[in-house]
């Protein structure tokens, strides 16, 4: 049963209501025109997984478009290789083009590699967490491998909960102004950027998960092991504890946001994009910040 | 100890180190003038008790300064009145000019009267909770009350996790814009308007309670029988859960919203207050929200 709206819905009209749903949330959003070539990011957990399945469906649909995946590989030793297998063995069974890209490759360091040369730097300046360089390093590697692929869009499987912890994530660490950027398209004024769409984004979690089951999709569901962001998981539980009491608040404090982000984004704009001097892909300042961290760790 | 600064500190250096908070809160929103009429609100309460006490101590450096006190008798039997009580003995204490208002006088009917007569409403069309009566009728009868005085201030005790809460709850509720309204000085491009300011509003609320503890001050501090707003009070549990666990966090909250605050105020001023054309107060739209809500339930 929903909660937040009541109904109760027997497996096959569930299943049907997930794909309304990503398709209303596509034709809403206008995230694709027919002749897209998209480049779905699938890591190979429950989300992107499930996000390629009816991406899939619904992309059969279209014969002009094409669809094809991108797998980061970080470089997590006991972690990523495994997803790596559920994201090659889902593309296969789905006869979808795959492109497998690695930090290793991009960057001349696994994550792993990172972790240890930033941890043994001395009073771990400016603290950042592997997450930090992860979350960077993956979205730039993203970018790269769509533009070679000649896509212009990047599906990525974010869905309704951490649309919502995002948010609050950022009003949390005292850096509001960036909810701007927490939307289901993503577009930035830069020949060298793909436009980043979330068809999943007004999914909950729980629903992806229940689907996937339901569906009998494979995908990786260890956890990440430098997955450690204490606030984050605080924030997550925090929010699934206001859901069960105030069924629907995930969504409605999305809403909410979308009310005040046309507001934020005048002030956010005022942040032109340049071309990195250093590798001319799109920055906010002189160096990119996949630059900076890999120039900061001394690889580059 | 302050978890969020690390310091400890003796019960005079704390309770000297709360006073110079609010003098520098004061100071950093040009909260005063040297000049000012200042009423303040007070509940009996804790909060409003404790902000009373500290601003005569503060103002006798002032003697340009006036301050009185004005509070708003809402008419909730077992409650309301045990609180004039002390905010009476209070002001006689302090010596401050004391003007006591209430709903029955200004509206007819008390708020107890008002939950009788909203609550035999059939559905209970639109589902307003006594809290939503009770704050736009006090906050009204404190702007007739401050004007009635001379006063060109109104001071409420509003403290930094009422602020906090307040801004989620306005994210919850979809409501995000009305952030915009959730700041340390309150005024409006309306003649009729008495500027509001919130002293108290970077002084954590446990820290409130100490003060008032070491000072023995004495205020009211069974709960508002009609407190039943589920959905600020699971706030406050969770923000209080997460300060726990990481300290500072309502103060970031707080600092974070400020930073978007600025945008979102470019679009709520295009909401130009106008005067009621039942009573001349200030007005968004035709008719103000006190005059509707009394129309609607017969009362006007």
């Amino acid at each position: 049963m929903r909660a937040y709206s009541g109904e109760k819905l027997c497996s096959r009209c569930f299943s049907k209501s997930i794909e309304d749903k990503v398709r209303a949330t596509i034709a809403k959003y206008e995230m694709f025109e027919p002749t897209d070539k998209i480049v779905v990011a699938v890591s190979g957990g429950k989300d992107s997984v499930t996000l390629l399945h009816i991406l899939v469906k619904i992309e059969k649909a279209f014969p002009m478009a094409s669809l094809s995946v991108v797998t980061v590989d970080e470089g997590i030793r006991g972690y990523r290789d495994e997803a790596l297998k559920y994201a090659i063995n889902n593309c296969r069974k789905l006869g979808v083009e795959h492109v497998v890209t690695s930090f290793k490759e991009l960057y001349d360091y696994s994550l792993d590699e990172i972790v240890e040369i930033t941890s043994e730097m001395e009073g771990k300046e400016e603290g950042l967490t592997p997450c930090a360089y992860c979350g960077v390093l993956r979205r730039r590697a993203l970018n790269l491998a769509a533009r070679k692929t000649g896509a212009n869009k990047l599906a990525t499987a974010h869905n309704l909960d951490d649309e919502a912890q995002t948010i609050l994530l950022n009003i949390f660490h005292g850096d509001a102004l960036r909810i701007a950027r927490v939307k289901p398209v993503l577009s930035e004024a830069h020949p060298k950027f793909v436009r980043r769409v979330k068809p999943l984004c007004e999914v909950p979690e729980k629903e992806i998960a229940l689907y996937a089951y339901l569906k009998r999709i494979e995908f990786q569901s260890v956890p990440c092991p430098y997955a450690t962001t204490a606030l984050r998981s605080d924030i997550r539980t925090m929010l699934n504890r206001m859901e069960e009491k105030h069924a629907g608040i995930k969504f409605a404090l999305v809403k909410s946001i979308e009310k005040i982000r046309p507001a934020l984004e005048v002030v956010a704009e005022e942040i032109k994009l340049q071309s990195c001097v250093k590798c001319g892909e799109p920055a906010v300042g002189e160096i990119c910040k996949p630059c900076q961290m890999l120039q900061k760790f001394g690889v580059r």
